[in-house]
């Protein structure tokens, strides 16, 4: 970095999995940055113009310049600011494979079709063999890494799973559960990045009945 | 890499765009690899039990340890082989970001499941304005880059496209089409690496005819 502090914007929504992802990757790297919150029902010109591909939320600027997709942007965030505090992926290659491996996995499960709650916990179970069952502290090990990063705006969104699945994340999952109290209550930089999880649950309701899946 | 070579065994299926990243990514460091061709109507006990949660090819087997999923083992490639060639990333952070970006677009606009046709000259539309229209050479600049060899697979399917589609990509997309030669013509790596455009449509007809897709 040159001297002067760079610009740091991030265009979010305070609900988003993805967009959270962002949030806890700077709050971890203790870089200060500036958030505008998005209306995705009526976009802002920048988001827009910073993200003219998707138009999709996360988008981080820096310095003026956009970086869009929150894994793209943990990445970024780890190069950019890799003088700073501890990085998010592992030093070794092998180790940064089956890390992005497991980051990627999260994304292509992130939206089951069909079958709904099985998939879900079929892919919460696959992430809890990965973690190491009750033994695992964290994916990144014995501290919070990028996949940990990663899955834990989705722990926001527990509750609002269980409430319209029907089943409980620590019955079926207990080491998950455990690991995702362990990243709030260990991690500040997860507890202040997160939304209460009622307020999740009454923007998903809200959703539900803006597309008309509710009675 | 210490002292010995490690060996370097490719699981792959010789029409795979994605297999095929991994093909040109190895040539182009010149790192010399073992590849098993892999049935996928019958796949092998080691792809299996190398990629025990999506069980799909690309597998990259580095010393007995697997890597999965394709833009994920070019990425290794760049790490492990760091000192071999040149690098397929920018050394810079945003430029990093952008190339990472592209290839994730790359891969989200691979299966368009309606108005197939139009999507993918979308798409194909989209990257030719990456690629900086007639202007630009290479993804990755004067060189090929990352973005380069996540992409260059795709054009041994473009004639079969073309074909099934009704559509030209010489005519729709003129710099891309360029580009598809360009990448063939100057480098050897591509050109060894990508199966002949004929066998690929040979191959897509015999698929569509067993699902059942054609008359």
């Amino acid at each position: 970095m040159e001297g002067e502090k760079k610009s740091v914007v991030l265009l979010n929504c305070s609900v988003s999995m993805f967009g959270n992802r962002v949030r806890i990757a700077l709050a971890r790297k203790g870089v200060a940055f500036e958030e505008k919150p998005e209306n995705l029902a009526a976009k802002s010109a920048l988001l827009l113009s910073s993200n003219p591909v998707h138009g999709q939320i996360p988008v981080l600027i820096v310095a003026g310049k956009p970086v869009c997709e929150s894994l793209v942007i943990l990445e970024f965030i780890d190069e950019e600011f890799a003088g700073v505090g501890e990085p998010l992926l592992p030093a070794d290659p092998y180790e940064r494979a089956q890390a992005r491996f497991w980051a990627s996995y999260i994304d292509t499960r992130r939206e089951p079709r069909e079958r709904r709650r099985d998939e879900l916990v079929a892919a919460m179970r696959a992430l809890e063999a990965e973690l190491g069952g009750v033994g695992g502290r964290y994916f990144g090990g014995e501290a919070l890494g990028y996949v940990d990063v990663a899955l834990a705006p989705f722990t926001a969104w527990f509750a609002t799973y269980e409430r319209f699945g029907g089943f409980s994340v620590a019955a079926e999952c207990p080491a998950l559960a455990a690991w995702a109290a362990r990243c709030v209550r260990e991690n500040a930089c997860v507890a202040a990045s997160l939304p209460e999880p009622e307020f999740v649950y009454q923007f998903a309701c809200g959703m539900r009945k803006h597309f008309g899946l509710d009675g």
